[in-house]
């Protein structure tokens, strides 16, 4: 079966025709969603997809991402977790292509993680259907990872942390990250890590005070420079670990869903509370989620 | 006793002509340490503060605050905690005015909050002194708000938060606060500390977890967004408070130093721990503060 799709984060566009898990044929610019205005948004599309919708007149065509926000093509209202392919794909929103044809806005989810509280994704809940993982943990790992406990193959609950957003706002914009030096020593994400502890179990001393004690070591001495960086990254990473394995449990094995890069760090981090790790690559999890969806809409 | 004191910070430069505890005259500007070569110092200060040497030719002269950082006019190595006006005094850094007159730099303070971390306070120290609170726990609060627990009048120790600075961060820089609208409604602060509580005691959630459930509850229609900035407030100083009680113990009454404003901040959010505030006006602190030095040194 091929289908088209658009994976249309807040600062890329991405166009795929797709063959199944394989894609044939693909584009990219950086019209995100952010760059355009109300009713833009299907002129890209067209300017992008349109030899394709043309070859393949019967492909469904779906779009993922912050397109389906407030500020995309059009709102699709959240699914409410707990959910899976079959409420998503019951949750799709249409929008008008060209000459009656259709494109589908995957919705995304709402989880409430204690009484009056709220936490949302748009995008991660197909990646996550694409794992393959019916029960256990995973972990989406990018600017603001997501911790996603599956339950016979529908996302029971998640919790998002603001992990990657904070580590860049303390290295551009704030004094406790100035200090830092490059090239960074790597050792400094292992000695966060240490520092983290400091905020786990009975101690809470507190994440904004484990921030500035991280500047406080370097001006008066007892830390070099280089270290700051990485040991940012790694207090930060290990608050965001204690709190999700505090909320979820601690499994055996944990999914990591992201690149190879940024995964090395969660298996380090997960080795060190003894907890093994799977790793899958995102854009195959996004194609084999896809096609989940795909084929739950062509059967309802 | 008339001294000559300069409170010299990151972005203000503030000269004052004191009389035991009493301000005669007084000089303010923008020349902050941040604003400053090595070098400028001594004339910058000659150009506000030279008619009062002249007048005064044998009042001691002080400087406090980062004008004693690498940064400033000489860098003044941390006294160690536990530290009082004896030790301080001792540690004071002389640096040269004009005929031989000196002025003496109150150094900072550095405390090892646990094996191998580091805190540091450049200023608060001589607030603190002026406070009079010989025994108990004191809240500086700043931009980085500072905890402090005195014992038989000196120093003990003391821990940092980032507060004010990451709610900073967070309403001009992130994607977290972007959704605030104004004006704010102030019942927001109140939300912020119940959301601050699911990551106090057992419950351990993560408080880069709680930041994104802010973003969320708005984004979902679950939040009023002018509910937002003041929830971020709420939910920082929360955090804050939880950690320092953690930290020091829950005592009946905590001294709180800060503007009125601020202020009111910490004495709603501890009561609601039952704990009573006591509350010292800042500049006065600074005075009664710098005379203590000045009499500890002048005996030495």
């Amino acid at each position: 079966m091929r289908f088209i799709v658009a994976d249309w984060g807040t600062t890329r566009f991405r166009g795929y025709l797709i063959e199944n898990e394989t894609i044939l044929d693909q584009v990219s610019s950086d019209e995100g969603v952010s760059a355009l205005q109300k009713g833009q948004h299907r002129d890209v599309f067209l300017k992008h997809c349109k030899q394709w919708l043309d070859a393949e007149p019967n492909a469904p065509v779906l779009l993922v991402g912050m397109v389906g926000s407030r500020e995309g093509w059009r709102e699709a209202p959240y699914a409410i977790c707990p959910a899976g392919p079959a409420e998503i794909a019951q949750a799709l929103v249409p929008v008008d292509l060209e000459n009656g044809r259709k494109a589908h806005i995957i919705p995304g989810l709402f989880c409430e993680p204690a009484p009056g509280a709220a936490d949302v994704m748009r995008g991660e809940e197909t990646l996550v259907l694409g794992t393959g993982v019916e029960n256990g943990l995973i972990c989406s790992a990018g600017t603001h990872p997501k911790w996603i406990l599956m339950r016979d193959g529908r996302i029971e609950r998640f919790a998002t942390y603001m992990t990657g957003e904070m580590y860049a706002l303390l290295r551009e914009h704030s004094m406790i990250g100035r200090p830092a030096t490059e090239p960074a020593d790597q050792k400094g994400f292992d000695l966060g890590l240490d520092a983290a502890e400091r905020n786990a179990g009975e101690a809470r001393v507190g994440l904004l005070h484990l921030l500035f004690c991280a500047r406080a070591a370097v001006v008066s001495g007892r830390m070099a420079s280089n270290l700051l960086a990485p040991y940012l990254s790694g207090l930060l990473t290990g608050d965001e670990i204690n709190g999700a394995l505090a909320q979820f449990g601690r499994p055996d094995t944990v999914t990591i869903l992201a690149s190879q890069e940024r995964a090395d760090l969660y298996v380090h981090a997960l080795a060190r509370h003894g907890i093994k790790t799977e790793l899958k690559i995102p854009q195959q999890a996004l194609l084999a989620g896809l096609a989940r969806i795909v084929r739950q809409h062509s059967q309802s």
